[in-house]
């Protein structure tokens, strides 16, 4: 299958989009394929039912999984269209430029927002989080990893507080850049709506918008006193759709982006071969290697410690006296693609490696040890 | 590239999806590259220049593509969330299944819709249009080809219509199930907005969403008394990104659907290495052919007459004492996939035959034949 490899391709360790398998890319060259066909309705409905397995989800848990064409960013507005009403409170834990945005999105719907910011490279203080759900609000955000910053927030601590301060708010898990990266235990941990895309930990083409809602997050939807605020993204119009996929029988709403859900099929299959943990874990390395690596040569991070910094990415500070001009433009011309900072606060000081999927998982490929030698080379630590 | 051909793949010939050219799903493999890079930038800014080539406006006409992630339907969403303003007047003309759901996406974003119904299987008169435009609404929209009924609506005659009796009246062609494969002067006619997607007569994957905005929907847009009743769909957010793609800058809101884009781009600019309107008429030529050989065996159509039947599809009729389970899956076991009825109204009287893109275009694919035989066959015509 090298016809995929373009002559001129430059290995792709950004936070996303990622490197891609074959098998995956393979798929998302499926001929045109009915969305209400035999053929496809199956690959769509065990999509669906992998997903959960992903996210630790059991199916008698009443929890129901959404794919719709779109970006991560639209799970945002998911959760404005489906969940706000107006004048509603929400709480949102600020880990960076993600946790801004998400803010910004739920205000738009209505939401009244308190946000919990951070330090940069930090995680907000229980203290500030037990405060702020004195309001008792109807949903809380947590950013997973917010990839401006590459900071891993504790989820499992911040829905334990939730239960115990404010057990009727709905928990928000924004796991865009954590997806299959990252350990997710929606049932345990009580989560309510998980909200991501294919592009990162899940190792497909970016355009599908995936989220997984807590049959607590459905009831709250189905029980709006004001219409869901938008058509495209309604759960009412979409949940019984994806449940008539489901259950294997056709069913239409708007036409899903066919191709990228046999990339996605091919994609979970592929990761559920091996117990879940078993990709966790593989995360878990690539980034202790990479960080190890970095720190050898004297680099610095912008999480405040390791326990609190992403598997599936590093923000790494430059050196004094280096910006991203010394840096990205030459590691491109070794055909190694990092990211720049996002970060307004922080923007020139820091760069970002991304490590999910088969540069994670599949070790073989070289991917680790091709971007930290480049790094090496181009500060000229080698 | 037989690899994409499946052994079981079946000739897709519904209304949307349909077949795409292997060079097309090639480009939808692309190995994973980053929506900011060197590479995709000049891409993607082709692909919105294309755009305006295909519906025939210049760029010097101040016209706006936006390409986002979704399905057609978010098209909708992205008049209600930018166009409208909760009061405002709507007039929908209504020749189909389509037509409601616009009026339902529109109302949701606080418009008064007013529909302007046909009968089915025709276009509505004119001094309803005129009586409709009485009241000066902000919006009309047109369905320009409603694929639950087959009916092509005279887009140009009710844009004349709209600029003698109610100038100010933003013009929004519902072009989801036209574009490339019915005429469409974007500038000439004064249109203010087309909606499509991809997986119609542009032949690329769903996934997609396609919108070409005009000089004056872009500023009643941005002169909004209240905010953008969304953010993901945000023209605020993304016209500035679409405006730095154009210009070759890097920029983000949200990630784009970098693979769907390759592949938009593959096939546009496949299909301008000849003058747009070679392209029309393939499937004018393809219209009729399907439509004389179902006429030659006794079929009838659901639009009332020729003229405004739709040059993409065809809506067939199913003769006295035969209904789909008599057709359809018959057709299936001949690898053909043809799609059953849409409309509630006659809903188990006909059944609907895509012929866009390929299998218009490029004639020696033989699917026309195929179709034509296979249907023939399946009611004992041959």
């Amino acid at each position: 299958m090298s016809d995929f490899k373009q002559a001129d391709h430059k290995l792709l360790v950004i936070p996303g989009p990622i490197e891609f398998s074959d098998q995956v890319l393979l798929s998302n060259a499926t001929p045109g394929t009915a969305h209400t066909s035999p053929a496809f309705i199956p690959v769509f409905g065990e999509s669906l039912k992998l997903l959960r397995k992903v996210l630790l989800s059991k199916e008698e848990s009443g929890s129901q999984p959404i794919l719709i064409a779109g970006s991560g960013t639209l799970g945002w507005d998911a959760v404005g269209v489906n969940l706000i009403e107006r004048g509603d409170k929400a709480v949102v834990l600020n880990t960076g430029y993600f946790g801004d945005s998400f803010a910004e999105c739920l205000e738009i719907y209505g939401a009244e927002v308190t946000q919990v910011k951070a330090e940069v490279g930090n995680i907000p203080e229980d203290s500030a989080v037990i405060k702020a759900l004195e309001s008792k609000p109807k949903v809380i955000t947590i950013t997973h990893v917010d990839t401006s910053t590459g900071v891993l927030s504790p989820a499992k601590h911040f829905a334990e507080l939730v239960k115990k301060h404010s057990p009727e708010t709905l928990i928000v898990l924004d796991a865009v850049c954590s997806v299959a990266s990252e350990e997710i235990q929606f049932d345990d941990w009580g989560l309510d709506v998980v909200i991501s895309a294919t592009q990162k930990g899940l190792g497909v083409p970016p355009g599908l918008s995936v989220v997984l809602a807590s049959k607590r997050a459905v009831e709250v939807s189905e029980n709006r006193k004001t219409p869901p605020q938008g058509y495209y993204i309604s759960w009412k119009k979409w949940i019984p759709i994806m449940r008539n996929y489901e259950a294997g029988k056709p069913s239409y709403f708007a036409t899903p982006p066919v191709q990228l859900i046999y990339a996605l099929n091919t994609g979970l299959k592929a990761m559920l071969e091996k117990p879940i943990q078993e990709t966790f874990e593989a995360h878990k390395a690539a980034s202790k290697y990479v960080k190890d690596q970095l720190t050898e040569i004297g680099l610095g991070f912008v999480p405040k410690s390791r326990d609190i910094a992403a598997n599936g990415m590093t923000a790494v500070r430059f050196p004094q006296g280096v910006t991203a001009p010394d840096v990205l433009p030459k590691l491109a011309e070794k055909n190694i693609v990092v990211a720049a900072g996002l970060h307004k606060a922080i923007v020139t000081e820091y760069f970002r490696i991304g490590h999910m999927g088969v540069t994670a998982t599949n070790r073989q490929r070289g991917d680790l040890e091709k971007v930290i030698n480049g790094v090496k080379d181009v500060l000229g630590k080698n």
